[in-house]
């Protein structure tokens, strides 16, 4: 079982990495907006919550997570390693601000996918080396979303992509007419957080990223 | 090892139990207010931490151990698992909103402290048997620190208390006048926020609140 994670570990398609926010769901449940998303083309899903207590976190994380198994796509919590653990999660990804990558990995193990948040070429190094297994690199364009964040250049997004053996996503301000810029710097993939969970139609934002991202990579 | 920490888990002294709240901090830091509590005769404390990244809930935790473990007095993590297993905190309590006494076993181990809050004699003894090392109980009386918390009558205490067969602490309201009525129940302890982390002289506060335990303890 361990062996056969850390081969699936390997073989995780970073293309469309979307991170949830709830912000633009009106009355749609997150699980409901996932599944969208992932009819529409997503690959992968971060679920960040903030202003929950932890057993509701929980409970979310639980009803998306039925949602990311039914299909097969990877499910990392952002930020709360103990969420992670107890909804079983594919992983975790942590940010500036969040633990260390050494106790996420201690408390969930060798087997899960522990990502990292990475804004410079020094930082990429040092979570490449404490075992981070891929970084979100970013914000590489303004973004309403994260407005404190630090700003990557695409030039140094591709810097980082060729420092690092592990995949990288880039993040930040990302959408359809970006896509193809982002890509031409070699990362493994996009992360999007408005350019699909504030679109009314969920699936169609996700399955016009993902035909963007696919023209891109067949360059 | 692992055989010292579980006895030292049997002879934890509950009596004076601190919750910590920065909001009458001032110009302190966390870490001196808590020396100041212990200096006055706080046996036992539990880091609380709301609104604030995860990474700086770990500094302020590890800021509290370096004064909790000089002066050998055990130390809980409120609600975060993670972050008492990554801080090597003494153990964790969980509120109502929290994880699962479960899933605080899974990560932090059996030699760990891992406290619950009941309400209700149903609920003490529900997490009794999911393993909660002590109870704390409340609240007893209204709170300013935690508006929405359920009632528990003094009769409701002594009942409670009657019933298990771990340490119970009550919280809530608690406050010089009240130990007396309060520590007749039987509990083993009482846990109170403001009585101490809102008064001026916080070491006379807890001073003052040890003797009147003591002369409980006494009778």
């Amino acid at each position: 079982m361990e062996e056969e994670d850390l081969m699936q570990k390997k073989n995780i398609d970073y293309t469309l990495y979307l991170v949830t926010d709830r912000r633009w769901l009106g009355k749609r449940s997150l699980a409901d907006a996932v599944e969208e998303a992932i009819e529409g083309g997503v690959t992968m899903v971060q679920l960040r919550e903030k202003e929950m207590s932890s057993r509701a976190f929980l409970e979310t994380a639980l009803a998306v997570k039925e949602v990311t198994d039914r299909y097969g796509i990877p499910l990392v919590i952002n930020d709360r390693i103990d969420i992670a653990y107890a909804c079983n999660a594919d992983g975790v990804h942590l940010g500036a601000d969040d633990l260390s990558i050494f106790v996420a990995r201690e408390i969930l193990g060798a087997d899960k996918i522990v990502g990292a948040s990475a804004a410079t070429l020094e930082e990429a190094l040092a979570l490449e080396a404490e075992g981070a297994d891929y970084l979100g690199v970013g914000a590489v364009f303004p973004t309403g979303t994260k407005s404190d964040a630090d700003h990557v250049t695409l030039e140094q997004l591709a810097r980082i992509k060729s420092a690092v053996h592990i995949p990288v996503v880039a993040i930040g301000g990302i959408d359809a007419e970006k896509v193809d810029s982002v890509m031409k710097t070699g990362v493994d993939g996009v992360a999007v957080v408005s350019a699909i969970m504030a679109r009314k139609d969920v699936r169609a934002a996700a399955s016009r990223l993902m035909e963007l991202l696919k023209a891109s990579l067949r360059r």
